[in-house]
């Protein structure tokens, strides 16, 4: 969470506000213009359904006729849309409105494209940031949101109190793709975490046991468990195995007992068998001694 | 966490701490039977091999030559071995000298062997009682440790001030194969975080991204996403799935992003993949309005 407040302001005058355009009007782009106007900026807006604008002019948005009107309206363009493919198909006429305006993209993305319309986003002269952004509407412009940025460091500097009204910024690197990897990761986390979860229920519920008195005891202990990985991502990073809290060799028997076990509750193992495999490979190639963590070294990437 | 302390024990002197008996002398065992002794409770141990006890001895616990020898020694006898099949094998020449003890096991079990060494014990006329346990030995006494248990009811809370001080107790049902559902499912839980955990690694490396700054993103994500838990629990086990923050079809499209995403990195997708099985699956049973936690009816046991 940064509090540089009215820094680097120092020679704008405490009525002027920079004016700021926004495309893409869904949950995340309406809670954004909606911060803006709140703070006082001048606020353009567009959105291919013009009647979603309503509201945010009644407050005092402008509404732009075209994305290029929207682009020229502000040096700080704020694009969230639906995909990157919906992004590049507002942003192609806009091109000649782009040279030295700075386009920030919190439209959801993968590195590949990302990395695509930053090359685009270079030739027609602009600066280009991409954001990832981790709230739901209601969090918006609360410090319990956080975007990750990366690709432009300088435009994110200099546009850094405007985005701070979202949440909680972080500058992650200047490889446009490097935020949608950031992206993918922290929710590839979370899907396991969930895939982690629904076993669980799954397993309370074959012997009558409510949802509710499984998870009361399930989250102290993902939590406790959480702060082990920054443990595990020392060990990662240093390739340094050996110091063992849990060994892999002793988690694959327990992982092994506790799938048969699920099986002979007559439930299905497919959401933990592929871990069981990491282990078990592990343990093949003679590691079973090592540290949990290392069975990240079976998920090498084809070369 | 209990804090009952003396409280049920008032009949006592204060110089009078109940004999205890420790089966077994793992890692578990010790810091067990450590905890017993510190307290000032006539401690007598087993393992099956006694050397394992010597430092116990010395610091005044009573090695016992037998286990049957063990069990008669004290009215509260616990286990903590290998598994099941170690735990039966060691009990079975004791028969005799269990009727009107307690046998609190905890040895790592499943369900169905908890029932089947619980029915055996009820026919020596011992009461019985089965305790997962999650802590790492530094943590047995502390109140980071706890310990849910299951069974005879009466049994524990007689024994609760001795049990407690292995750390915070709770009791989960007078079904003995209820803690080991529990103890399953928790476990699952985790499992499933720590396969998220691998694959945002993996991810992390496909860009030379280092291990520790991905997790220092994942880790208060993981911890917010795991306070929805409880909100997911509620709708399981009302079978109401109808108020939405996260839809399964928005969850569909999101996760299968990823995953696509993942192969354009050069890594597999096999840890989540099988989520994204679920999540198709009640998006074709035309659930994709529903939110995210009706995913766990795609897990039904086989009838």
């Amino acid at each position: 969470m940064t509090t540089t407040g009215q820094t680097g302001q120092t020679e704008q005058s405490a009525e002027f506000k920079q004016p700021v355009t926004v495309i893409g009007l869904g949950n995340l782009g309406l809670a954004l213009a909606d911060a803006f106007l709140a703070q006082g900026h001048p606020t353009t807006v567009w959105n291919r359904t013009p009647a979603k604008a309503d509201g945010l002019v009644a407050r005092g948005a402008v509404p732009a006729a075209t994305p290029a009107e929207a682009v020229a309206a502000s040096e700080l363009v704020i694009v969230a849309v639906l995909d990157q493919a919906t992004a590049h198909d507002i942003l192609l006429p806009t091109a000649a409105a782009l040279t030295g305006r700075t386009l920030v993209n919190l439209t959801s993305s993968t590195p590949q494209p990302a990395r695509e319309l930053a090359a685009w986003a270079a030739e027609q002269g602009a600066a280009y940031v991409v954001g990832a952004v981790y709230a739901v509407p209601q969090t918006i412009g609360t410090p319990e949101a956080f975007v990750l940025y990366s690709g432009d460091q300088n435009a994110f500097e200099t546009h850094r109190d405007q985005l701070d009204l979202l949440g909680a910024s972080g500058f992650v690197g200047t490889d446009a793709g490097v935020a949608p990897v950031y992206d993918m990761a922290v929710l590839s986390g979370m899907y396991g975490m969930f895939a982690g979860f629904f076993q669980a229920m799954a397993l309370g519920r074959s012997e009558r046991i409510r949802a509710a008195d499984v998870t009361d005891r399930l989250v102290p202990w993902l939590k406790a468990a959480a702060d082990a990985l920054p443990g595990f991502a020392r060990e990662i990073d240093s390739g340094d195995y050996a110091t063992v809290t849990s060994s892999l060799g002793m988690n694959a028997v327990g992982l092994r007992n506790i799938l048969s076990a699920t099986e002979s509750q007559g439930l299905g193992t497919a959401l933990l068998s592929p871990l069981q495999a990491l282990f078990d490979d592990q343990v093949a190639q003679g590691h079973g001694a090592a540290s949990l963590s290392r069975a990240v070294e079976s998920l090498q990437p084809r070369s």
